[in-house]
């Protein structure tokens, strides 16, 4: 036996008593004037208590069962992209994907969620003691990666016989901190990778280098803007061996000393002095990391010293690619990461106002770490926080309005299938279309400038009845009335 | 007193004995051919203490200070997408924002990261059973976002007065899950979302469709493969009025009645029963929901019944925007998700052998769960899984290789620079160009075929003494000389 029938009864028979209030229509505090604009802060008064119009149970009603506004921040140092912002963040990835295709190089992505294990390293630096790392619910160490070449170098192991060398990869994505005392800074920013996997010789940093100055010059900026400060962590190592510093203390002091002029020198002096490094080594090492010309390092270090013919190979690329103005040698670059071998690189801005713009550099012995077999390596990575606040300082941020071709718009409910239909008909050719209802007139031209429409197409009886349409050029101004066969 | 002559002396004196290996050329364990493959399942080998030809110091050496592999698998039930899958991943994307672009959506993001309390729901639904959540070390409870509706609306209600209604946003992004009995499903996945703020009626779920039904169009799927099934949440919501089941008892109804044809009926009525709801409701809710027609419906409910009349209004409107052999009543759907409150749909393959494809609804009360004035919205999620191995078992994964415009390819090492100049200029006319060296030319025609170049530009000496260089059209097989300056 179907119960159907017996529903339909029931239904006919119930009393019209609404216990739902589903539809937002069905009260006054819930209706929403869709040409008005909506404010949360009235509703911080609706939920307290000392509401001056409205019981606590209206209240209540209106906010929906007594809670109170949440928190409508993301949580603490994260962004929302709202449209203006996501904007601008597609016109910067875009312009990091054009220049890595420019160069040639492929796209790769990674979980932001990867084991700890990838990022544990012993040599003190800022990265791994910001670790945003917790365990899961099955007791795994996992972290909310903080940079990206740990996860480039796994997946190249991973691919292993299967990749061709050289290999060039790029891959765009946000990575993560956590900093107990957060100072307002930011838990997370998306970066730009660009690395290489086999190429031993500087042409891989030369390639990298055209790279970021290629992409500068995109964004406008030019090399009176911006400047890219080179050296080698083999300076330091030439320098370690002098003072025979055992080599186990290598990457520690590469740590320590890319803080000068973050900290005091004298407290990177007690840092390297509490490793056990000697005093006239600190002082050795302090003095050579202040040079900032190629030809002083040569006079110092000799130029056999591999440190010095590779900064001179590359500055000699520099030359030949056409961004020797933006290049410069500055013995002080040691740049913060563990892993890096030999060439290393960042960009600054000239008015020295801002942190780095980005930074990178060889890597030859990362894979090794991790239990493989060593590939030589280089690569970078480009922040999406600095070069934004730079591209503000010097006004060139581009206008990146929302743009439309058309508004659909039917001046009668009735026309609203028709509507339907010249919108539909429309988005098939491609061109994007806006279908706007229970608007007054005057609402939608101020729409058709706030999205930047092309077109304004009216549907209205009289031109209906005609099988047409009046078409509006929000350009020109210009006004047609045009047959709906006709539209394109 | 400089320290700098100092330096320079110790430096001519020491023994050039190397500390330092950090040149990988130095060892001929650490050496890498570039043009040889590189194996990882050979390393494991020399990690192990088995290792037939090298001592455990020597395998030490090479596989860095004895550690031995780790495991180069992303977290379980995450992915790498290395070339090949993120080019697949970026025309899905690319499908995503064109159609979004003609719908004429905004893109949005928000941190993948939020505050537990926005995804907290009592409704016993599976996404909030699985919240791949924990405590920073702040103590605040977060959560890997399972979905991305509930950011939407916290910054809709962020945004307040300086968003003008209605308002649409879509975004895509990555959505987590954990479970504590994994059965390999995966842990992520990345959504599509298109959502409509300030539209209450169903022409807002017409648009939704819409832009579902275009981006099958756009991927090359037609209503035979697919169809979309649509009902609203209001046909159980009238039901359960006339059984005078308890408003506060609806939410809970909806989650256990969408698993209807996943558990089974007895299953069901069990839950039923325990909430409170008496058999003969469960006996009339059930039949409702088996329901394939709307005429049938309307029968059922009577034709002024809110759920009948929209229904009936959007199914007319898709008979205007053509899309109504793709749609089809069933009241069987009721979706998942917690705060529906009208329309709700899902995608379907016609063959029946996959989960749905994407789904959505109206939701026009989440922003007061928020405490925050309601405002009609409605939205829908298309994942990156279901889709894909739709495509796959049709036969519609586009071919997606590599392209590259030239390689440049110099003969000998003394023409790198000159090889630069040349790689420089064509890339600044926005050409995709690889620098090959160090290579046989075998392996760069090889290459060339590989990454589909389109030209091979060989610098040799001869012609370089005339200025030129070779260039080879891969497609056409045919080879000039070309002065350098009119290398275009």
């Amino acid at each position: 036996m179907s119960a159907v029938p017996s529903l339909r009864h029931l239904l006919l028979l119930r009393p019209r008593l609404r216990f739902f209030a589903l539809s937002t229509s069905s009260s006054p505090f819930l209706s929403y004037a869709p040409s008005h604009h909506f404010s949360p802060s009235s509703l911080r008064v609706l939920s307290s208590s000392s509401s001056p119009t409205l019981t606590q149970e209206e209240a209540d009603e209106v906010v929906g069962k007594g809670s109170s506004l949440i928190d409508v921040n993301p949580p603490r140092g994260t962004r929302d992209f709202p449209p203006d912002d996501m904007r601008l963040r597609n016109w910067l990835f875009q312009n990091f994907r054009e220049v890595s295709r420019i160069l040639s190089f492929e796209e790769v992505d990674f979980p932001v969620l990867e084991s700890e294990a990838l990022f544990i390293r012993k040599a003190g630096e800022e990265i791994t003691q910001q670790l945003y790392n917790f365990e899961d619910k099955g007791g795994r160490r996992v972290v909310l990666r903080p940079e990206i070449t740990p996860s480039l170098a796994r997946l190249v192991i991973k691919q292993g016989k299967s990749v061709s060398l050289p290999l060039k990869w790029f891959t765009i994505g946000q990575c993560w901190r956590y900093e107990r005392m957060t100072r307002g800074r930011r838990r997370e920013h998306y970066q730009w990778n660009m690395d290489i996997f086999g190429v031993s010789k500087v042409r891989g940093e030369a390639e990298l280098i055209q790279a970021i100055v290629l992409l500068f010059e995109r964004l406008g900026i030019n090399s009176s803007d911006v400047g890219i400060r080179v050296s080698s962590r083999k300076v330091l190592q030439a320098v370690l061996q002098m003072y025979a510093i055992p080599e186990n203390l290598f990457t520690q002091v590469c740590v320590i000393v890319d803080k000068l002029g973050k900290i005091t020198r004298e407290e990177i002096e007690k840092e390297l002095l509490s490793l056990g490094v000697s005093i006239q080594a600190v002082n050795g090492i302090i003095e050579v990391l202040s040079l900032k010309s190629l030809s002083k390092l040569e006079e110092v270090l000799g130029s056999e010293e591999e440190a010095v013919s590779e900064l001179k190979k590359l500055f000699s690329l520099a030359e030949s690619y056409g961004y020797a103005d933006w290049i410069c040698f500055d013995a002080s670059v040691v740049r913060g990461l563990a892993y890096y071998t030999g060439i290393v690189f960042e960009a600054f801005d000239r008015e020295g106002k801002l942190r780095a713009i980005c930074g990178g550099g060889r890597y030859d012995r990362l894979l090794s770490t991790f239990g493989s077999e060593d590939i030589p390596a280089c690569g970078f990575g480009f922040g999406d926080a600095v070069i934004v606040e730079l591209l503000k300082d010097k006004g060139l941020l581009p206008d990146l309005a929302h743009r439309v071709d058309d508004i659909v718009f039917p001046l009668d409910e009735v026309l609203d299938g028709t509507a339907s239909r010249i919108a539909s008909s429309l988005r098939k050719k491609g061109r994007s279309v806006d279908l706007v209802e229970d608007k007054r007139l005057k609402w939608v031209f101020k729409h058709a400038e706030r999205i930047g429409a092309s077109r304004l197409i009216l549907v209205g009886n009289s031109e209906w009845e005609r099988g047409a349409v009046r078409v509006k050029n929000l350009s020109t101004r210009e006004e047609f009335e045009v047959k709906i066969d006709e539209l394109v």
